[in-house]
């Protein structure tokens, strides 16, 4: 079907939902069903409710993506991408609403158990890996939240001030690469303004550069209510606004394209990717239920878990706990597990693993447990008594577990939090337990990152958020039939204070100033030399691993870093190689270092292995703001190789030829700039002399460090009119062709 | 005379200066003269050198401006001012190139010599005493760098990304105050650009802000080339562009007046202004130079050093010490004192005192003296011969000054610092001494920030910069002839990696962030609770001050604070006594506190004084960015009152009656927003209700956390259309009128 057989009336109606979850049947066009969320599928029945405030069909529930990405395993996303797309077609749903890519700005952020990391590498890595996933069995993903939605205080109005390098450098780089390599059918545009622009009306996010530059080709769904003006959205490329609004705002598109407010092929054009869109997605669904293979997808989902689980301490390898040791369970969440988020992404479970019952059928000895603290606010039950009983617990056993963490109504969509602390009785009861059995080992369950320095616990487990089958993965790592391998995907900080944002995250009255720039995450704490609790990608393992014999080579696409990982503990396990990169004396403002790559790479004890690892050109580059374009600088770039950002094990440095790129002199270029080049320096010592007649040769460095900086078209004000500012421009464009400069500028 | 009489071209030529530092003597009005700078007259004779590179008439050089904010009074900046005056008099001057003050937004910033102090209300009392000072004997000031010239990188193009708040209550705060209370007769706009747009060509800087919104009816001088576009300056509000540039730049003003390019009435205007300026002035100034009270003026100098001196450290109170004991004077600052910056501002001084020579005639006993270290960087003196010597100098005596510093080359004007450090052998030579005689004091001589965390002795002086007749001054203080009494304008941090502006500054390619936004100084450190060496406001006194009594007032301008400060020690001492305020829970992002008023008191040994300071209750507002003007918000006001930031001795709460704003509710308004308005959640509740049909009142306040945030001009879109955008618009109306808030937006 094409536009040219619908009436500009019926191609405005094709551009926004039936209700909140279908496209329209226009023109004979079937409508198609998208639903909710990237950790499983929320399909909802008989009711109209973005905000996961109703139950939806059982679904599996995956490790959300603060877990997911623990694993830094991206072929895992891709088989849990694979299973969405299952049960999305078992559903009939075209369409999943994810994955969200969008960075940790802020450890308070309420969505950041959505999303991967603090890093657009590795969130790019699951982001690619979720999509490739979900589309090899015929339904689409939507990548989301486009762009700079990193905030839940005010989404739906916040103006994200952001500087062109950081936006291209940071918060679109991702999507970016996502695009390219995925190719996603469609992208979410954000609820948020990004300088001043809502996402949903910005010309230059959705069709400058994810159309003209990334050469994205699908549909661009508004996030549901995203929409604040509708004219003004499909000018700017916004193909589909969720959900149905009224029939008045689809007449006002028709109306406005009728009356030149809008081009009407503006229009058409969004109407024929939707039509792109339904004939690509309907012929995969059916008319009736399917069905998938629950077990499998929760055998998928504790695989996962079990690789996600960071541990973070293990003073005197104190875990694993010995199966016929007697042990304490300790923690409401060890009975009701924490296991994923909140709003629009929470799944009606299809079952749900319960830490207790997997720690008991593991143990050969006696467990107790004790609740040990309540979730519930409002819950009026003795904080003393839950404490002694926990305590009593804790001496009885030899060992114990306790669980910790936030509940959901702690942290959630729809609101940001303002700490980063435990709650105070969960503090209270760790150092009342540690107090009577120092052999206690904490597991954490949370979806924004704690504050972990208060915990003195000789092990620690971050469980993230784990998913439906976490209960059991908890199980095989603390018994150790599981040897740890996840790493922290956001680098966890001393104090709330110490975090980049903390002094305008969430901002106010409609605005937020991302003021820390290029510096989010381990970026900003290696650049200020500042302490930690645990850096980006760190997480401890049952054995150890050497790292020797690094070469880097450069290469037609890129670098090929090449190193042997060995394992030389006792059992097998599996290492996360991280490659970072940094320039000693860059040319511009760099992170000490930065993610270029990393591998998942299981070794058995005892071996070793090769490994080779790609760090593609692209990922090199900078955002430079003179040719609004990313280049990549020619330097000697030296190459760490490590278990985590702040434990470089090798390294090794390279040259890399730089792109070229050419910045024509103008009379706003310095005396500095312009001497920089041979023939304009002797352009301009005449008038810098005639300008400064008491000066010598022997003042050069000091007085060029001195007036360096006079942009050139000031030399009539400092040589009394001597100089004019046409003969200066006249200079400056032969010194342009005798540079080889092009002087379009 | 009135511009009626003058044609457009002679108007154009009035308004740019006739060489480098006069006026034209257009149409038979007479040409003044103006010079640099704001610690003494640098008046040149026979040079055109804006860069201070040549030598200037004498003249007294008061202290610096960083070692003027140290006094923490501004009477003697006042009376500065009038010295200053008076020998700009004597010379045929008619306006003085100062006061500077922008905000040390970096300790990086190679002009901070220059600027008082980090804070604004600091900056203010200093700059507006200044003013006086210079103007009461009918001189004019020229207040500088408007605006946010806070760096020397790129000085010329450089523009600040700064956010609207934090342009005005903090970088134009102090412009704005000294505008309204001193009446300059000039302003001068800096090099910088703003957002993007030069400060020189900035209506919205130049006239909206300065002249309609503060009232300033003088002139607005450029900086020596900050006009890049003579035409659009003169739009923007710039009446006098400097130096001259030649003929063609006033020839084309006048042919924009004439063709239109140029609203006439903006050149006449400035013409009238230049006018006003020098029949102002010129009756003032005598046909032959006069002459000024020399000695005098060196005693104003030497006695606004010895308040200038911050004593740091005292340890086991080691000064002062005996003129009986013999004493090692070491460093080659003590006979080559550094005691000005570079640049523009820098003053051939009528004559200099020399530490060590003032030192000598002090002392009792014996002195020593070895050079330590050498300032040129070129000299190849051997390092540990000097070094070795001052070694066995140190030994030699019973206590040691040691002099350290930053030499003129090392920080000036055109160029900002990289490092905070001491210069590696000056800290080689300091362990050196120490280890050896550890009663050393140390002296510090420097424009900018010193990192002072290395230096272990157990005294250290904070001399700053101190004009020509802080040698004397010195040992002053190191004998005890003078009880220190000056304190920090500047915090002292750890390391430069603990910064603010750190990881954006100076920025790169013509753009700087100022991510920290209202977050500089000790704002910034106290909100992130980060250790420091020593807090804004810091210094110790050889007497001991007790607080006590405290009670805060509010009348109808502001707040009376009044306490009793009594010396409990055995000398005469003088005490600096900051007031801070902050609000526990503010409705705005805000600094935990700031300074809000300050007095120096005299007090004798044994002696106590009641102090009453007045907090203006403008100086109580933060500038709201949704009514674009300064607002004093109704709250509980903690005042802190202390000896520094982080030495509060005494604190009361005080109520403050609020200004009353009006924000009307508008479709962008979120259901939060509506719903706390009685009429409005009446409105809304039937519309909420039918978008959420499965919402019952218990949900409330969950709910409103989840959907709170969304504007109301999506209901629409959540209700599947069953709200209009029209039924929605006339319910607000309705809700405002009902409110009494008006409904213009």
């Amino acid at each position: 079907m094409a536009t040219s057989s619908l009436s500009t009336a019926e191609q405005a109606r094709l551009t926004s939902g039936k209700n909140f979850w279908q496209t329209k049947s226009e023109g004979g066009l079937p409508s198609i069903a998208m639903t909710d969320g990237p950790n499983g599928l929320r399909k909802q029945e008989g009711s109209s409710d973005a905000l996961g405030l109703s139950e939806s069909v059982p679904a599996t529930c995956f490790p959300p993506a603060v877990g997911l990405s623990q694993t830094w395993n991206p072929d895992l996303a891709a088989r849990i991408g694979k299973a969405i797309g299952a049960e999305a077609l078992a559903r009939q749903v075209s369409v999943v609403l994810g994955p969200g890519i969008n960075l940790k700005r802020s450890p308070l952020g309420g969505r950041n158990f959505e999303y991967y990391s603090e890093d657009p590498v590795l969130s790019a890595a699951f982001g690619e890996a979720w999509v490739r996933g979900v589309q090899s069995v015929d339904v689409g993903a939507s990548l989301k939240h486009f762009a700079a939605n990193n905030q839940e205080t005010d989404r739906m109005r916040v103006s994200a001030a952001i500087d062109e390098r950081t936006l291209h450098e940071l918060y679109l780089r991702a999507f970016g690469h996502i695009v390219r390599t995925a190719r996603p059918w469609t992208v979410m545009c954000s609820y948020n303004r990004i300088n001043g622009v809502h996402a949903s009306e910005s010309r230059e996010l959705l069709t400058d550069i994810l159309r003209d530059t990334w050469g994205f080709d699908g549909v661009v769904v508004s996030d549901w209510g995203a929409v604040v003006d509708r004219v003004r959205s499909v000018a700017a490329g916004l193909d589909l606004m969720m959900p149905f609004g009224g029939d008045e705002l689809d007449d006002d598109v028709a109306a406005a394209a009728d009356d030149g407010r809008l081009d009407p092929q503006a229009l058409q054009e969004s109407a024929d990717r939707m039509i792109a869109l339904v004939e690509r997605a309907a012929p995969h669904i059916r008319s009736e239920n399917g069905t998938f293979d629950v077990d499998a997808h929760h055998a998928l989902a504790r695989e996962t878990a079990a690789q996600a689980i960071v541990l973070l301490r293990n003073d005197d390898n104190l875990l694993p706990f010995d199966t016929s040791e007697s042990l304490a369970v300790i923690g409401t969440m060890a009975s009701q597990p924490r296991y994923q988020g909140g709003g629009s992404s929470k799944v009606n479970a299809t079952k749900v693993d319960i830490p207790l019952d997997e720690i008991k059928s593991h143990a050969g000895s006696e467990v107790v447990y004790a609740a040990g603290y309540t979730t519930d606010d409002n819950d009026s039950q003795n904080r003393s008594d839950l404490i002694s009983d926990a305590v009593a617990a804790a001496r009885s056993a030899t060992n114990v577990v306790l669980f910790l963490g936030l509940a959901e109504h702690q942290e959630s969509e729809g609101f940001d939090r303002t700490t980063i602390d435990l709650p105070a009785d969960q503090l209270e009861l760790a150092e009342a337990v540690l107090a009577v059995n120092p052999r206690t080992a904490v597991v954490l369950s949370r979806g924004g990152v704690l504050r972990v320095a208060p915990l003195l616990a000789p092990a620690i487990l971050d469980g993230a958020l784990l998913g439906q089958a976490g209960g059991g993965a908890i199980a095989d790592v603390l018994f150790g039939s599981v040897n740890p391998s996840g790493r922290l995907s956001e680098t966890i900080p001393l104090r709330l204070e110490d975090n980049p944002s903390y002094l305008n995250f969430p901002g106010e009255f409609q605005h937020v100033t991302y003021g820390e720039g290029l510096f989010i995450g381990y970026r900003w704490y290696d650049a200020r030399k500042m302490n930690l609790s645990y850096p980006f990608g760190h997480g401890l393992s049952y054995t150890d691993f050497d790292y020797r014999d690094l070469t880097v080579t450069e290469t037609a696409d890129g670098l090929a870093v090449e190193l042997t990982v060995a394992n030389v503990g006792r059992v097998d396990g599996r290492e996360v190689v991280q490659v970072y990169s940094g320039i000693e004396t860059s040319s511009v403002s760099r992170p000490v270092r930065e993610l270029k790559a990393f591998a998942s790479v299981d070794v058995k004890a005892g071996e070793e292995q090769r490994v080779t690892i790609s760090v593609p050109r692209d990922v090199l580059a900078y955002w430079d703001v003179r040719v609004h374009d990313f280049v990549v600088e020619g330097a000697t770039y030296r190459i760490d190789v490590g278990a985590s950002s702040r434990d470089i094990r090798l390294h090794a440095d390279v040259e890399v030829k730089g792109d070229e790129i050419t910045i024509p002199l103008t009379t706003n270029s310095t005396i500095a700039e312009v001497v920089s080049v041979p023939s304009g320096k002797d352009a301009l010592t005449d008038l810098v002399k005639s300008s400064f007649p008491d000066v010598t040769e022997a003042d050069g460095p000091g007085l060029l460090a001195m007036i360096g900086s006079v942009p050139v078209d000031r030399l009539p004000e400092f040589t009394t009119g001597a100089v004019t500012k046409r003969a200066l421009a006249e200079k400056l464009d032969a010194v342009n062709v005798d540079a080889g400069n092009s002087s379009d500028e």
